[in-house]
C-alpha cells in the first residue's frame, strides 16, 4: 500500500505527461471456443506494439477475493485505500448520477418501497418500478421544501434514488430508516450520536413530506433511506502527486469520483474514445496527468456480451493513435477491475495493466496485451493503489528518500 | 514487511553459513541495440550456473516507484522498514565518511558556503569548492573544542561535511542552521523542544568558534548545519535473526549502515571482489552470516557507463568460484537497488535476485541471471525486507509457527 505522506513529500518538478487510460471491466475470463478472454480475442494491434515496448502485470482492486464497487476500484486506482478509507454508499450514489457531495453535505442512497394501509411495508423496492415511471415520481420529491437545508434529488434506477441535502451544521451519523423486513414500518430517521439530532429532525421532516406526496401513489407509496454520508475529505489528489490532475469521462460516477479525489472534471463534446482523445490534446497543456475513462466494456461485460466487449475494446485501440500523438511519457492502460462477460457483474480478478513508458520501462518476454501475459508480465501483480507512485517515478516526477 | 519480533522467537540453531553477496545498484535498464540490461549484457557464467541450480526473483527495496538512497536500500536487505524507522541524514552522512554515531551522538551535515561583509549567504555551497581545497579546512575545524561534548568532524565531498557530537545528555531535536536561501545569514541553532537547549548551545558555541576559524577563507568563509538525528536503535541484528553477522565492505557508508545494524565489520585488506571473498574465508569460522557490499556497478551506472557496469559485474563473476569453494549453504546475490546506467542514477525499479540454496531452492524456468528472467523468476517480486527471513528458512535457521 502507498505511503500517501511519504509520496507527497517526494515531489520533483518534471514537464512530463502522464496517461492513466481506464476500460472499465477491463479483465475478463477465457471463452470455452479457444480459451481466449475478451481482451485477447480483440484486435488491438495498438496495445499490443505498446505491450512489447514496454511492461505488463496484473493489479489487484482492494484484496484477494474481493469484488470491488465501481467507486472503491477507481480510488484505489488513484492511489488511496477504499477500506482504511471508505466512502460512503449515500455519497458514492450520489455522485453515480451527478449530485454534487461537498464537505459537510449528506448524503443518501433512496428506495421507493410500498407500503399498506397500517404503514407497513409490503415491498421493500416497489416492485423495481421501472425508470420510466419512477423518474417523475422522483422529480415530485425534488420540490419538497424543508427548514435549515437545501435538498437535491435524483432518479438512478427502477427504484433507486439519491438525496443530497446541504446546510449549515449538519451531521451524516444518522441511521438508516430501511427495516430490511417487510410487514413493518419504516424506521423513523435517528441520530447515530447526540450532536446529529438536528439532522435527524430536518431530513424526518422531508421525509414527512415525502409520504404526504407519495400518499395514493399505486406504484411507490412510501421509501427508505439508507447509507448516510458526507464527502470523505480524501487528500486532495493534486497535492499528493504533486500533478495538475484532469478527468475524461463521459459517466456522472467516473466524474463525480474524480472530483471527490481533488481533480479537474475537462469538458467533453461526444461520447466516443476519439472524442476523449480529442479532449485530452484539447486540455494537454492545462494538466500534467490525465485520467480517461471508457465505460463500454463493463457495459458490455455486464450484458454478457463476449463480443460485444472485445468490439468496444478494439474500438479505444483503432482510437489509440491520437492519444499516442500527444506523446505522453507515460500511458498506464488498465481497467478498475474485471467484468467478465461470462460472470454478467464485476468480479475479483486482478486487473491487466499495460505500462508504457519509453525512457524508463524495462522489457520483459511479453508481445500482447491480455490476461495470461499480464499474469507472466514484469511487473508482477501487485495493489492497485501502488500504480500511481510507479507512474510518477516512471515520469521523473519523484525524488530519491534518504541519503 | 517481515515481522521481526516473531521471527526473533524462532530462532534454530544450525551449523549453515549465509552469504549476502550486493552489487550495489544492480538493477539496470535495456540498452537501445540489442534490449539487453548492463547485467544482462555482461558474461557471467559462474552466475548462470547458480540461476539454473536456484531460484530467480525480483525485491523491491522501500515501495512501489520510491527510490532509495543507499542507507535505506541497506537497512531494507538487512529486514527493517526503513520508512517506519527512518535513519537521519546527519546519521548517514556521519557514517557514509567512516564517523561512528553511537546512541546519544548528535550527527548533522554540514555544508560550507560563503558569507558577505554583513555575514549574509552569497552562495550556499561556496561555489561546490573542490574536495582537496574543502579537506584541509575541515580540518581546521576539527581542532575545534567546547564544553560539554567531544566533537568529531570529516569532509565528505566538495563543500559537504558531518559532524558527530558525543556527550551526556545531548539531544538531536535541533532545527537545521541552513535558510535555504542566499541574502540572508544562518540561523542560530534552535531546539526544537525544551529539552535539547543545552546541547543547542554547545553546537551553537561550536559554530560559533568555527566562524571564527573561517573569516578571511576565501573559499569558504562560512557554514550551515543539517539533518541533526542520532543512532536510531535498530533491534540487533544477530540478536534479530539469531545470527553471528560480519560485514565485509570498501566504503564507509556501507560499514556504518552494518554498525548501526549491529555487525561486526570484518577486515578487509584490498578493495577487489577477489580480496573481498579472501577476507570472507579468513572470517568463515567466526560468522554465520557475511554481508560482502561491492560498490563499483553503482558507480559505474552514476557514471553513464553501460560497458562500465557490465564489466563491474563480470569482475564478481570471475572471482565467484573462490566465494563458493567455502560452501556456503545459502548464497543470495543481489542489489541493494537498481542504477541504470540510462538514468545516472539510483531508480525505484525492482532488483534482481538469485537466491542459490541446494539442499532447499526449488528450480523455476531460468538458466541465467538477468531482469528479465528475475522478473519470471520462481521467487516472484517481492520487499526486500522479506529477504532476510527467507535466507534463514533457507539456512534451516527458523523453527515452525505454531503447533
Amino acid at each position: 500500500m502507498a505511503n500517501l505522506s511519504v509520496i507527497s513529500e517526494l515531489h520533483k518538478r518534471a514537464n512530463t505527461h502522464i496517461v492513466l487510460l481506464v476500460m472499465d471491466g477491463l479483465g475478463g475470463l477465457p471463452r470455452e471456443s479457444d480459451g481466449r478472454t475478451e481482451l485477447e480475442a480483440a484486435a488491438t494491434p495498438n496495445m499490443d506494439r505498446l505491450a512489447r515496448e514496454g511492461t505488463l502485470g496484473m493489479t489487484i482492486p482492494l484484496g484477494a477475493g474481493l469484488t470491488p464497487g465501481s467507486g472503491p476500484a477507481h480510488l484505489s486506482l488513484f492511489g488511496y485505500d477504499p477500506i482504511a478509507r471508505p466512502v460512503g454508499r449515500g455519497v458514492l450514489e450520489s455522485i453515480g448520477v451527478g449530485l454534487e457531495v461537498r464537505p459537510g453535505d449528506v448524503a443518501a442512497r433512496g428506495n421507493f418501497c410500498t407500503i399498506d394501509a397500517h404503514g407497513l411495508i409490503t415491498d421493500r423496492r416497489a416492485s423495481r418500478i421501472p425508470g420510466d415511471q419512477a423518474a417523475p415520481i422522483t422529480e415530485r420529491l425534488a420540490e419538497i421544501r424543508v427548514d435549515g437545508a437545501s435538498v437535491a434529488v435524483r432518479h438512478v434506477r427502477e427504484h433507486r434514488f439519491a438525496i443530497v441535502l446541504r446546510g449549515p451544521g449538519l451531521d451524516p451519523a444518522l441511521e438508516d430508516t430501511d427495516p430490511q423486513a417487510t410487514g413493518v414500518a419504516p424506521l423513523p430517521v435517528r441520530a447515530a450520536h447526540p450532536p446529529a439530532a438536528k439532522t435527524a429532525a430536518i431530513v424526518q421532516a422531508w421525509v414527512d413530506q415525502a409520504f404526504e406526496r407519495l400518499r395514493g401513489e399505486p406504484l411507490a407509496n412510501g421509501l427508505t433511506l439508507r447509507g448516510f454520508s458526507t464527502d470523505p475529505a480524501l487528500p486532495p489528489f493534486p497535492k499528493t502527486f504533486g500533478v495538475r490532475a484532469g478527468c475524461i469521462a463521459v459517466y456522472p460516477m467516473y466524474r463525480g469520483v474524480s472530483a471527490l479525489a481533488g481533480m479537474q472534471v475537462v469538458a467533453l463534446d461526444g461520447e466516443t474514445p476519439e472524442d476523449e482523445f480529442r479532449a485530452a490534446a484539447g486540455a494537454w497543456n492545462d494538466y500534467d496527468f490525465l485520467f480517461i475513462h471508457v465505460k463500454k466494456p463493463d457495459s458490455r461485460g455486464e450484458d454478457g456480451d463476449f463480443e460485444g466487449k472485445a468490439r468496444a475494446i478494439e474500438e479505444v485501440d483503432r482510437a489509440l493513435p491520437a492519444l499516442l500523438d500527444l506523446k505522453p511519457e507515460v500511458l498506464a492502460i488498465t481497467g478498475d477491475h474485471s467484468t467478465p462477460s461470462r460472470l454478467r457483474s464485476h468480479s475479483w480478478h486482478p486487473v491487466p495493466l499495460l505500462l508504457w513508458a519509453p525512457a524508463t520501462t524495462r522489457r520483459d518476454a511479453q508481445d500482447h496485451f491480455g490476461e495470461t501475459a499480464c499474469a507472466a508480465g514484469g511487473l508482477g501483480t501487485f495493489p492497485a493503489s501502488d500504480l500511481m507512485p510507479l507512474l510518477l517515478a516512471h515520469a521523473g516526477r519523484l525524488e530519491k528518500y534518504g541519503a
